[in-house]
């Protein structure tokens, strides 16, 4: 069977096909092969409808009022909005139970609360080392260095093989006595290799310390679990495969036993105990809103509800099945076309230890991926080139057909034959 | 000549009465007086027709390209929109001149950052003492005790009666060779008092220490010339005045003087001299960038810019003169309606000393003005209250007519008169 059939018989036989029609997919008609959906979603039909409605009835409509009195449309006050929002991202995409997650910020800001609550928080107690890996995400190490510098605290770096990812055992050899805190993404952001989220858990517990994950390139594809894991702490996004738009906020979840125990140092009037006492002394509220500082972004949370709406209504299962799915086509495509020419497959072949994207390395193509990348843009097809040599082949489940993989796929090979 | 005529006559006569119309008026029909604008502006007409346009032609037509690509659109790509809506507040609200202002984060942590690298500059320079009033709004003063409880600085707090506001005189008392940094707000949230910026400035220079000015209640109501004051750094909201909508970002400036030599501590991929590079080891964007941490609120942005425009075409000047209007007339009116039944004006008398709310307090009068909001919210007249026993009468220029300040005043007067 040809590739073009492959994929026709793919998408034909596709549960989730007609959910690529709730994207706004006439916005972009030179886009015929959009594959970096993890790193910005498309924007859903429904939000223009929600942001306007939100602007005038709720905005416009209740004015002041909107912040805490009940809405006649919507859950209620926008000062519940944070962990309303939070709780539906933690029951829909983390698997968490209620009262423990918050949307705030942005995924560094966050980041660097909760790196700050475990830290201080164990540094009392005589827990001075941070432990991470390499492959983490720029922003994620950044804010390592600069906790760590500015609190006297040790970074242990694991070196990690991006193709191998990090793994339980390495992380069980990396943490001890001294250790505060250990950080992991759950999904490779390079690579795309998927973690064992309950077994690094309890690789780190076994030294006494605590776990935080960010899951910016897992929520919405992969499936979570943080209470079943006993994870301690997480954060990521919602502009990837949730849909929020550029720069939408971020969450952060806090279980449930750390709660009146950590306290992050951004110390606001949202996190108080009674936002409007507004006297001396700041109080901490003791839940999850203490993790929120300023104003909470009530407007950029509209975007982010379309997409959570969405994927409650089709469920994280079947999202990983349309997942593994594309990303297995995409390697099947790859082996075919673009193995032969010298490039190289960056990510897990064995499902289960993806998440949802594939990157290949320019390899021994002769081709430099960076200017390759620039070329298919002009071309209609946009994956991510990220460093060293990888084009990254985001495949947002919902939105993504793999009619759209292998024409990017295929114009790749264009490039790549005529090397 | 009756109130009533005087509240027609001032609408008749002012020349930005039009502005009105520019504002989603209708979605709120039964507010008849909005006295909030201060807390929360109302929507533009303009702003859902822009949220429409960016998300079908930017974030749905351009996709992860907007990040770096021009837009056929505006400015630029995305990554600019920080520094680009900063330079246009900068040179429409704040006197800043381009390339030291950011837009960014909430209110909150933007102080927290600034306050942290003045403070972290400072302390190695043997300076470890925050001096601040205690009539500052309690996110600030709640950050600065977390600030100084982790850095191991000494908080020194000017008691400050509201009514008359903090001076340059009481400021230069209170700092001295061990003050890193000096805050305040240029406005205050309750009483309405202007604070002397440059008097306060050159005061707080004398002591060889940095200026943090929170603008919150000023910007798009108050004049301000940073650069000409020589202010260090500065925070504010897009929300009030600026008509962002509920959580819009704010805005921080870092004066250049200071660009390279005060380094906040919330080290995040998007304050990298390259973000896209990816590599080990932060190393700070050489401007004011350094002040961004995570992805920028680019959705959030959208209302914000509606509202700057807005006040571009306007001019602040012409805005100012509507303010001082405003206040003076509501002050007449409970001069003459609310004084008499035991009302006091927690606002200063003088125009000059006045931001664009004024405050009234319970008084004698007999009422618990907590309950007469909730009261005066029920019947369509919306002002704000504020601890221990005032009701805020916010008065945004643009959105506000004479005759709104007198429904709201008089609807104030009956409850008043019937105690």
């Amino acid at each position: 069977m040809s590739l073009t059939d492959r994929a026709a018989e793919l998408d034909a036989a596709d549960p989730l096909a007609a959910h690529r029609d709730e994207f706004l997919l006439e916005a972009a008609p030179a886009v015929t092969s959009y594959l970096d959906g993890n790193s910005l979603g498309r924007p859903l039909k429904a939000t223009p409808a929600a942001l306007d409605a939100f602007v005038r009835a709720e905005w416009g409509g209740r004015l002041i009022q909107g912040w805490t009195h009940d809405a006649q449309v919507g859950e209620g006050g926008w000062m519940d909005w944070p962990t309303d929002l939070g709780d539906r991202i933690g029951r829909v995409v983390l698997g968490a139970g209620p009262g423990q997650t918050v949307v705030a910020d942005s995924t560094t800001v966050l980041f660097y609360k909760l790196v700050r609550a475990a830290l201080d928080h164990a540094l009392a107690e005589g827990r001075d080392e941070i432990v991470a890996d390499t492959d983490n995400f720029p922003t994620d190490r950044f804010v390592l260095e600069g906790v760590a510098a500015e609190r006297g605290a040790t970074l242990r770096w694991i070196e990690t093989d991006p193709a191998a990812g990090i793994s339980a055992a390495q992380v069980a050899a990396a943490v001890g006595p001294r250790t505060a805190l250990a950080t992991f993404s759950h999904v490779a952001y390079r690579s795309g290799h998927l973690a064992d989220g309950p077994a690094i858990t309890a690789a780190v517990h076994d030294a006494g310390a605590l776990v935080l994950w960010d899951l910016s390139h897992s929520a919405g594809s992969v499936p979570l679990a943080l209470d079943a894991w006993g994870a301690d702490l997480a954060v990521g996004c919602t502009y990837k495969y949730l849909n929020g738009g550029p720069g939408a906020p971020a969450f952060a979840y806090l279980a449930r036993r750390h709660h009146g125990l950590l306290r992050q140092p951004v110390q606001g009037w949202m996190g108080h105990a009674d936002p409007f006492a507004m006297g001396q002394g700041y109080r901490p509220d003791p839940g999850v809103r203490q993790l929120i500082s300023g104003t909470p972004p009530i407007v950029a949370m509209v975007p982010v509800r379309a997409g959570v709406d969405q994927l409650e209504r089709v469920g994280i299962d079947a999202v990983r099945a349309k997942s593994t799915a594309l990303t297995s086509f995409a390697l099947e495509v790859a082996d075919e076309l673009l193995v032969p020419h010298g490039v190289t497959v960056a990510t897990p072949r064995e499902p289960a230890a993806r998440g949802g994207h594939v990157t290949l390395r320019a390899g021994d193509s002769g081709r430099d991926f960076r200017q390759t990348t620039a070329r298919l843009w002009t071309e209609g097809v946009v994956p991510d080139f990220r460093t060293p040599d990888g084009i990254r082949i985001g495949l947002a489940p919902l939105s993504t057909s793999f009619g759209e993989v292998l024409d990017g796929l295929l114009a790749l090979h264009r490039i790549v034959e005529n090397s």
